[in-house]
């Protein structure tokens, strides 16, 4: 089984993946925690690029390709034989990411986007997606004082220093993505507590082991 | 003016991009002499990762995606302004070495190759590319005694460690994409000598000049 967590900066999704990772496992599955950038080695030093601060004048082609290279290696060397040991894979960000923030954000052709990672994904489409839907405001307030708090503001937060209308066309690109695919995603409204989130979450999860 | 510069490894490419450069100049053109991947600070660090032997595992797509990083980049960052600003831009490497390496060296489809390119190229089609054409034992062995003479073997030697095979392919896949462009390519035969072979390029840059 292969769930992927989507969702604007600062929605939960790192608290609430350690939420279901350990609700899985209670459940007696295996579970693979990664994600995307950053899951492989590759990934690690494309993710120092891409979230960066220090990464100035990134074209956003060469963004784009750069998030493409991360998953084509991601899948190859973890999310593929993960699955294929019959792990439940719980990853952090994928092919969504790229049409709500390279899409609806930057403004490339979405269609195109589709067709690159369907290339870089190489068959690999999430049984399920859970989308945290949070207001983008509320999302980088939580996500830049989390950044602050762990001093990686400037390593991670080049997506934070975006204004809020990107973040906002993020949020509708991926309202959109789970409307025209009502059965992949799941939408979590995001905004009560941690624990309300974690059992939304369970409920939809549980549903689909 | 934009010129590109193909050709297996080993077939004298650095060397004639420096005569021409010299010619170019002493013909009163500004010349901006540069190349890919590697040509811009992005794409050094995506440089180090593609043609080190250090590289290990890296899949065929991910390899695909990082040379269109660098192109994106490079074409946003270096190449484009160049142009704008008149000078005869020479470039090792561009499009059709996507198309050799990782279409008829690595069998990916060569359809598919041919639209990333126009999306990483962003319309950027070279005037003129000078395609060194040389027998692929020939031209590995050159680059091996270059590469081993200046410590470089390590750093840059990932495709020469492909068998011989891979080359020929390659070097097939060039000459199927000259045949196909036979406006665009010049086919120098990278055979003789340095002075030979600066000679042939001249003769052809400056009927396009």
């Amino acid at each position: 089984m292969f769930v992927t967590f989507e969702g604007v900066e600062g929605s939960g999704k790192s608290t609430q993946m350690a939420r279901l990772r350990a609700a899985l496992e209670a459940a007696g599955r295996t579970v693979c925690l990664t994600r995307q950038p950053g899951g492989c080695a590759l990934g690690q030093t494309l993710r120092g690029i891409l979230l960066s601060q220090k990464t100035a004048g990134l074209d956003d082609r060469a963004e784009l390709f750069l998030y493409l290279a991360d998953r084509a290696q991601h899948v190859a060397e973890v999310i593929r034989p993960a699955l294929a040991a019959g792990a439940v894979v719980v990853c952090d960000r994928y092919t969504d990411s790229t049409v709500a923030y390279q899409g609806y954000g930057r403004g490339l052709d979405t269609t195109l986007l589709q067709t690159l990672n369907a290339v870089a994904a190489a068959g690999f489409v999430p049984d399920l997606t859970l989308l945290l839907d949070l207001d983008p405001a509320v999302g980088l307030t939580r996500a830049t004082s989390r950044n602050a708090a762990a001093g990686t503001a400037e390593a991670e937060g080049r997506f934070e220093a975006e204004r809020l209308e990107f973040h906002e066309r993020v949020r509708q690109g991926y309202r959109a993505l789970a409307a025209a695919e009502p059965t992949r995603f799941a939408v979590i409204d995001a905004a009560p507590g941690p624990d309300a989130v974690a059992e939304a979450i369970w409920r939809v999860v549980a549903a689909r082991l």
